[in-house]
């Protein structure tokens, strides 16, 4: 069974094509420059030299098409023809309150994906363009969609409602969602499985920690709080986006410089975060290097950062009951050592005892502890793999092995597992 | 010595006059509808009925006229003549980063009070009305300005910056200030004497929880971070406040209702909070007592304050390290001890033990703890006296014997002292 995965974007499609009886990436790639004008095609193949061609796509299907094209014909090509590719799955970023697992996309399921657009504006639209591509271009393949805020659909009403009036809950279903959706869900298994225990006797902080940032507490292996919200720029410090900040600050800021609500809009999302403490840096490697030369405001970005994962722990350790992990993923969460030793260094009277030669060395990839061996919660560097989540719900639901995560047993999830 | 505290809003005067030598409120009352025509003056003093008197006051110069002429002059008569008072206290809402403790205030203080005004546009221009109104009406008398954020001038850079561009905070000083500072101040030095430990060797988390509602993470007798932010808005969830949203919400909520920024503002100030949420409450009393006659949506909201509680209880666990003990105070921790138990019964693994009794006793005044004989982190609840911490502010100035709050010892911080 050969499963092509795609992520559409406003200006671009990424995918990836999947070999599951080999369990192996057949080839990846991306069309950029959607609609924009000017696009290209990239793709990667192990063992082959990246393929790259121009062609304008002015709509996605159009790039999907080119997709299709790239990977069944010419140069490039890693099947034989399209009838080789069993199913597509779409990542669908919100998936309002309707969807809590991933799920075969028909008319209805269209229709309710639609509904929820107007909650991300930016990116459902596109994904919906992406199913409607894909239904168009190879309109026997079932699609699946993979939504980031499903895992996240079991918090209790009191983690996600605002305290806003409620009306707008009723008329807009304004409420926390939460996002990366699938890297919690695959990092509290492989917690579970490394502790030896159930998931769902096992409570957790997952902390997907990269150019996005998001903390989830589990209880019980379900999600009860995330600190992503209604959008992606609720919670921790990001690369551009501001996190948490007094809600009063936009208004007062707009009204300081003279600003539209979108440019403020553009501002929190574009130019915060650690770019803008630093001024200059979205990527923690170039701040980590710039503190260690003396810049004082990197120095500060690192304290920030560091200190508000630590505010994090904290409360998500009183909301999720007695805890057995933390646990860091992502780009910055497992090769930042120096944000995790920041972040945990002060937390023993909570029952954390980092070790920091080992904290040290779990860079790189691989799945480490990274507290002492008598420490009452430990601390996991997990490399997280969402692509493997996203797969094994497309072959499931095509083999009707699926009805929902939650009672779903996945590859990892067990023991003997070895990550890629 | 006979003391003035004013507390000027836009269109009220509170005042309270109090006598140093023997302890004692002489008289309280209240100048309504400045400004706005209709203006009266309400005086209570112990022992007598209330005085209350009509007299249109078109600015605050006339008020504070009128609250002399009250205290000195007529039935309601509580000093022989103007020249009895000897000081007068203002609370100024926002002193900015310049002001870290109470001071005397002359041209210069007060220009500086002026230049942080933009901070809080609502707040600081009448408490400057008050100031000079008083310097006009009572030339010979020294004003003492008590801040709602100086207590808070200890955090570090970590906890008070936001992760928005730097040049904010270069141009206009955004950046986490907190307020109820002198509230979070008292009841940490009453604490500290509960504990029997110095002031300095306390870690706390103190959570002013009234209409308005701050939480105090204190370190070594410190203020290390707090809830409120560059305005009162930020944190918890208030009695009209929405505290922490998604910041991303008055754009997406501005788009969906064609609201302007100025209605956002308000909706967020006015209409959110327990009142947004019950669509009908801001007094906890009432929306205990409909949530006990199976009110959903209040029980819902008990559920979201008393979960959010928790979750900055952990937070500042985290930030503050081993922690001494959590106080309640302000109208609502004071009293609510339902909402006391839901944020604290599940936080033994914490190291905080309630004891449900003890909880439910604790209502109306007295200082009392409310966990367990064995309990590693106490809680306590402690009525608030900010109006004593604004006496002895001014007492202590006049007398020379201040420099700051961080020095000053005050007779409630001493084991034997007896709260009024």
């Amino acid at each position: 069974m050969i499963i092509l995965a795609l992520n559409c974007g406003s200006s671009s499609v990424k995918y990836s094509l999947f070999d599951w009886a080999r369990k192996q990436t057949l080839a990846m790639g991306l069309v950029e420059r959607v609609i924009a004008g000017g696009s290209f095609i990239v793709q990667s193949v192990p063992g082959r030299e990246d393929f790259r061609l121009e062609k304008e796509c002015p709509d996605h299907e159009t790039a999907i098409d080119l997709i299709i094209r790239t990977m069944t014909e010419g140069p490039a090509a890693v099947i034989p023809d399209i009838s080789a590719i069993a199913a597509v799955g779409h990542r669908v970023v919100h998936g309002g309150e309707r969807f809590t697992c991933s799920v075969r996309i028909d008319a209805e399921v269209l229709e309710a994906i639609r509904e929820v657009q107007h909650l991300a504006p930016l990116h459902n639209p596109p994904n919906i363009a992406g199913i409607e591509a894909v239904s168009s271009v190879l309109p026997q393949v079932p699609n699946i969609a993979i939504f980031d805020t499903a895992f996240h659909q079991t918090m209790p009403r009191h983690a996600y409602l605002y305290a806003l009036p409620y009306n707008w809950y009723e008329r807009y279903r304004v409420r926390r969602y939460g996002f990366h959706g699938t890297s919690h869900l695959y990092v509290s298994k492989r917690a579970a499985a490394l502790l030896g225990k159930a998931s769902c006797d096992c409570n957790l902080i997952t902390m997907h920690i990269g150019n996005g940032v998001s903390h989830c507490a589990i209880r019980n292996g379900i999600s009860i709080d995330t600190s992503m919200g209604l959008t992606p720029l609720e919670g921790a410090v990001m690369g551009t986006r501001c996190g948490d900040i007094d809600p009063a600050i936009p208004h007062f800021m707009m009204k300081m410089e003279n600003l539209t609500p979108d440019e403020m809009d553009n501002l929190l999302n574009k130019k915060s975060g650690v770019l803008g403490i630093t001024g200059r840096f979205t990527d923690r490697r170039d701040i980590i290097q710039a503190a260690r030369q003396g810049d004082e405001r990197c120095r500060l970005c690192l304290e920030i950062e560091s200190y508000r994962l630590r505010k994090y722990i904290g409360a998500y350790l009183a909301a999720a009951g007695p805890l057995d992990a933390v646990v860091f993923t992502a780009g910055v969460g497992e090769n930042s050592w120096l944000i995790r030793q920041m972040a945990l260094q002060q937390l023993q009277h909570l029952g954390i005892h980092l070790d920091e030669q080992r904290n040290r060395e779990a860079v790189g990839g691989g799945e480490k502890i990274i507290t002492g061996d008598g420490s009452p919660i430990k601390a996991f560097v997990i490399p997280t793999d969402e692509e493997l989540v996203f797969i094994e719900d497309v072959a499931a639901i095509l083999d009707g092995r699926y009805a929902h995560h939650m009672e779903f047993t996945y590859s990892f999830a067990r023991p003997d597992f070895v990550p890629r």
